[in-house]
């Protein structure tokens, strides 16, 4: 059966298309910089948002109109992988993503929660035999259910650790099976909503053992994909331990866990930390630590997490940007975890939104290959910085300088020549590429 | 010659005095837990708040009134520390802090400005052989001349680098000299405005390099005060390196610095970083990087650095809870990194600020050592982690327990008895604490 | 039957006490500056965050543990009315509030939906023939059906206006009949999530053509309760068009609606459009239109409404200013529009927190009334502006100076001998007061 | 003499040109939808941040390089009025703005003020005989001097009232003679720090009768131009009685004010305010009121006023929708309130800056143009409104409907068929028309 019969198979057919369902820019096949736009880009669907959440806010009830929404259980389950595949078909999109809630319902023990998992796993790797998409990752809901209400690994009491480990393994189990390149930690609980109650140091302790335990089973299960964190500021608790990358990053650091991790940065997640989303890219870029992207975007007027799908093409061109200065995501991707707005609730949104984002990242994609192609940053950085290339520069950067010798060095400056940094003209440059790079191309 | 001579010595005259010239809650001798409120809170005066800034802001002119403000250069210099001492001692306290742009001009070149600050650390060295007060701490002011446009050990001019070690090397030998108990690096500007034209990786190494070569230079001439860094997320750059005490110690950790340096925390920059005073405190104490502080206060409908005399008798309650906690601030103090408004602009205002803000600290010290007394939320917190003490949860934490162990507990679970956190309790308790307190002690 | 059998009545026991279930400063009957507490302070409890909600999140499922938690449908709505009554005498609280939805069940249309209001409106009045407390304020709920995901009265669909409306006009049937002293529009979805796809001209005409036929209906039904607009900048929208009172007050203005409306402001709604509590609370009064409070704190780090209880005695004690300065609310009263706490989920922390907002509230009536009895900042302002009381600054005041005159006397001026204003004194003697107040009263 | 003699005059040279002191999309002679680009756009230079601000920030002295950098007083004074005329014919702008200490000093008193006003503004008059470049407007500075510290015409102090209103009086009289179009009011100090000290009431009415005053005597000597209010929620004061558009029409109602006045909207105070710019231009639009635009861009994760030059083509593009659909700015115009980084600090970053600025624009006036002429958002909501065109919409919007004929309506319905309201869609049809206008028009 076909959920989404009304919605055309989405060809690519350029930009003065009229053809509201098609792509403008995303071309898969297309060829940037040495690699099909579609090998750059890696984009995944976030099984979440688009075929298990119903529209509902802290203050309104579910609106989306779907398909399957009639169904419960089991059979809802199962619909919901055959409208996932028949979506990702007709995007031509080559990964997914979910928790484990997502796809399987909870039963009324572990027990039952696995065999639930074990059946929907099944059918999802039958769909795989013949998709072209994969999983790009999997993860386990550690949040939603009331027994997390104080933390999952970071929980006050040791029976939620114990519960939270069990499904981790599985997690992990389920990911090894269907091939997932990286398995997700997002700690959605792990944080405090006040400090009266709570013992910060014993919880990012027990973090830690929970995070070591997941790399020994990990490791002894033969699972090769790569681990990450995912960090949030707050929401849903008032601080979360994971707050950025580089506050994760001293936490990986402090106990030894950062060759094992690295992150999934999303945008939205940025901005609530106080952050640009390429300023979040940079920081896990310049230490080894960019693994993944959560694509989406949030409104800089707003306090919280909107998950909105990313159109503002500022954003997509300078994550692209960091992105190719990686070399890519290795094996992570773009997962739009991206929900349509509460009151874009027909179906056609879902295909609307993907295609939005899509179409978006692409123009980033070539909008960012062209900056780079052109050294347009790169020689202002080199330029700006050749100071450190030679004389008392070149000797700071060498480990030769100590503050005897620039103490000496700097007796003998009068002036300082500082030259302007010439932000305004950058961004006009931007600007420039950002309109002239698609009739370039 | 006296400054203040219309303002009486600040005696302690109890919560009913009408005198509003005199502590109210603040008694330097009283005994609290075993030390005097002096030794426990080891207020200090901010020089720079208080004899060199003149309430100009980025829409107005200088208001203050100063009897030293018709002098200049050398003479203005030496007025301010003749009116520091004078109210050191007025207000009986212990401790202050300085630039080296605060106390002295800078000359046209770096012998010359070495030359004036020779003259004032003179000049300070002999009050400070007939006064009570101590320097807490000095540093270098590496942001307000331009030469620092671009970032001071971040800077993209090698010169600007060599320059700014010269005036921490001199700041470390006025800091021996003077007995500093610590020596601060707040970096203003070490950080960026846009990443357009930045290289973020070069200059944290750079800014890496920086602090060994201080700590070098430290051990060199036998400096034993505690180096700290003063993490602030933004203000003046768009992005400042030192974002908060977590990200700090993040990059401290990569470069090996950690062993090296605590933190200076301040309130104001907590909450611009998203987080309140208490949890930048808990984070420092628990790393074991709580260094000393900044005791001023924000306000959290404002996005920029207000540096308000600290009266929020919540903030100063749970930052004294934290102090105590961590067993005092050793070799640091509480310094008032605070300036009067703009519109508090005679003379007067500089006692009644800081009496409040004593005052303020004094309340904090009281309730917290009461709540701590009583084991207020120590034993809620015992209780609430019980689980971790047997069972399971003892494996857990003595590290016996693995995924599969975890799993098999977790098989043999039912419904999970979380119990209420109780948060509107507890803090209906900090109001009864706060309330009851004065009465009580 | 009793919902809460464990809790015994809640009796006033004075500061000192160590029952935690007693209130330490709410004493109903005490006398305060010629009322009893009870009738300053009005307290009312908010049927949806106490008897309907279920501590649910954006990332997480209800927690709440409620005795009549497995009923459904009228069952559940008239076990919640028992519960309710139950709480209410126990706590002695005056007043309750309610949206229609709370307390019964949407029927499958309008009619049914109607026949479900009558049933428990009926068991309602029942139990207020008996009981002291009385209805607040009601009001419908406009905004969690997928019928208003594009707004209420200012849906794009002129269906859905005229719903609301006959949702509207029932609630003023419902508040006739129950008594209640006022009736509330809070516009939960009426505003717009992005201004493409939005005629703000049309919807905000819609919008007063809505009010003014509410108006019309209570008149002719001889409703005598206050209408009351509730301020919300965003959330749920990403911009609600009531924003904050002086926006709203420029709509009610610009469509003659003024007459006819006061405001319920609303602690958290206050801070989310960046303003004080104390702030939204005196723009409401200065202007005649402070109707009703909706007494609550948010917390200024995070973007989106927490709805907590208040324990903020520095924000009880300045909302308490002005209405004191306002002569009491009148018809209004301070309705906890706040919800315990995801993690505090057992029936105790609805004491708990409710005892918790009450005796703040009454700490805040106590301190406030005793610095409006010594005049503490009503001296100094009437000094700080006494300039309007004579020569020039009379003329201005009373009418007379014109751009002629004023110039005239400014060139005779030389320099305007200004004032310290004195905030850091101010706030230093407003926590004296805190401080002090429970002690001497 | 020339001031920018290595800048030369600044042609159009299209898209694809390499020089980067051109317009790339900025072409005033242009014709867009009936007039030209330089008759639609009204460019003006803001002359305090181009040739009289230095670059100093709270945390930093200044650091801008100016050819008359090394000049004082009245020399200083004249030879920026050069610079300014070289500036403008360079960037061939049509207009220019400054607050009267921008142009020249002030004196020890207002006697002397005047006299070098008068001796600059006859300078000025001069220059403007020969020059193609207007007066967009003019304002009196009453914010920086200490004088207005409490205020101006909400002074506690009925001098600085008066004071205040020689100034105004003054600037309405140097607008008179330089034919300025518009005169603006910013009440950079009308506002409080602290209510604690405030009579919120008293300072509002004053400011009103200060602006009827400024009314009346603008229509005694015959001065034609515009009244602007210019709202701003804050900085530097704590809360600015301005705060937003609608927050400054409530009070412009509330004292008959509204006739005599309209809104100059800049973008960076309607972040700050938490909207976004197009809300404010759309809400002084739909009230009749949008008069003039202050066209700069703010940092939304920054929290004080950045005053950015516009490169944000998303902002200007949407500002320009909303100008578009006023029919342009009438008297009013786009003046840049915006200043060169501190970073950007040798002479060419000011035109570099401005280009960045113009062309923004002009690609904002191009898209926009072509939105509204292709009506992309207008089919989109005369479609999504049609209900209010027949039927009980069209009762609603003529007033033949009421509670009870709306209830009776209600009545008759089963589900009402919502649709979607396609934002994701509507987002990235904005993307097509923001890529493709540039090669199509």
């Amino acid at each position: 059966m076909s959920y989404f019969e009304k919605v055309n198979k989405v060809e690519f057919e350029g930009p003065q298309s009229t053809n509201n369902f098609s792509f403008k820019y995303y071309d898969p096949e297309k060829v940037v910089n040495g690699k099909t736009m579609r090998d750059w880009l890696r984009f995944s669907v976030a099984y979440w948002h688009t075929f298990t959440a119903d529209g509902s806010d802290p203050f309104g009830a579910g609106t989306m109109i779907r398909p399957w929404g009639h169904l419960t259980g089991l059979d809802l389950a199962k619909a919901r992988v055959e409208a996932a595949f028949e979506l990702f078909e007709k995007l031509d999109v080559p990964y997914f993503c979910f928790h484990d809630v997502d796809i399987a319902p909870e039963g009324s023990n572990l027990k039952e929660t696995y065999a639930n998992l074990d059946i929907i796993v099944a059918q999802i790797r039958d769909y795989m035999k013949t998709s072209k998409t994969k999983l790009l990752w999997n993860t386990a809901n550690l949040f939603t259910h009331p027994r997390y209400v104080h933390g999952a690994a970071t929980s006050n009491h040791a029976d939620v650790f114990a519960y939270s480990a069990a499904r981790v393994k599985k997690g992990l189990e389920i990911g090894k099976e269907l091939g997932a390149g990286n398995y997700v930690f997002w700690g959605g609980r792990e944080g405090y909503d006040t400090l009266l109650n709570t013992d910060m140091k014993l919880e990012q302790e027990n973090y830690a053992r929970f995070l070591q335990m997941a790399v020994d089973y990990a490791k002894e299960i033969g699972f090769d994909g790569q681990l990450l964190i995912e960090p949030k500021p707050k929401e849903p608790t008032k601080h979360q331990y994971d707050f950025n990358v580089a506050t994760s990053l001293s936490f990986l650091q402090k106990y030894d866990l950062a060759p094992h991790f690295k992150f999934n940065v999303e945008a939205n997640h940025a901005t609530l930390a106080g952050h640009s989303f390429q300023h979040e890219l940079r920081v896990a870029r310049i230490n080894g630590m960019l693994g993944s992207v959560d694509a989406n975007q949030g409104d800089q007027l707003i306090g919280w997490d909107t998950d909105e799908f990313p159109t503002d093409l500022y954003s997509t061109t300078l994550a692209m940007y960091e992105i190719l200065k990686n070399g890519g995501l290795g094996k992570g991707g773009l997962n739009f975890d991206a929900k349509v707005r509460r009151g874009s609730f027909d179906p056609n949104d879902l295909f609307l939104a993907h295609i939005a984002g899509m179409d978006s990242f692409a123009v980033g994609l070539l909008v960012a290959s062209q900056l780079i192609q052109d050294r347009v940053f790169d020689d202002f950085i080199v330029n700006r910085y050749k100071s450190y290339t030679e004389g008392i520069g070149l000797d700071i950067v060498e480990g030769r300088a100590d503050f005897h010798t620039l103490e000496s060095h700097a007796l003998t400056l009068s002036q300082i020549p500082n030259e302007s940094g010439r932000e305004e003209h950058l961004k006009s440059i931007l600007n420039q590429y950002l309109l002239k790079t698609l009739t370039e191309v």
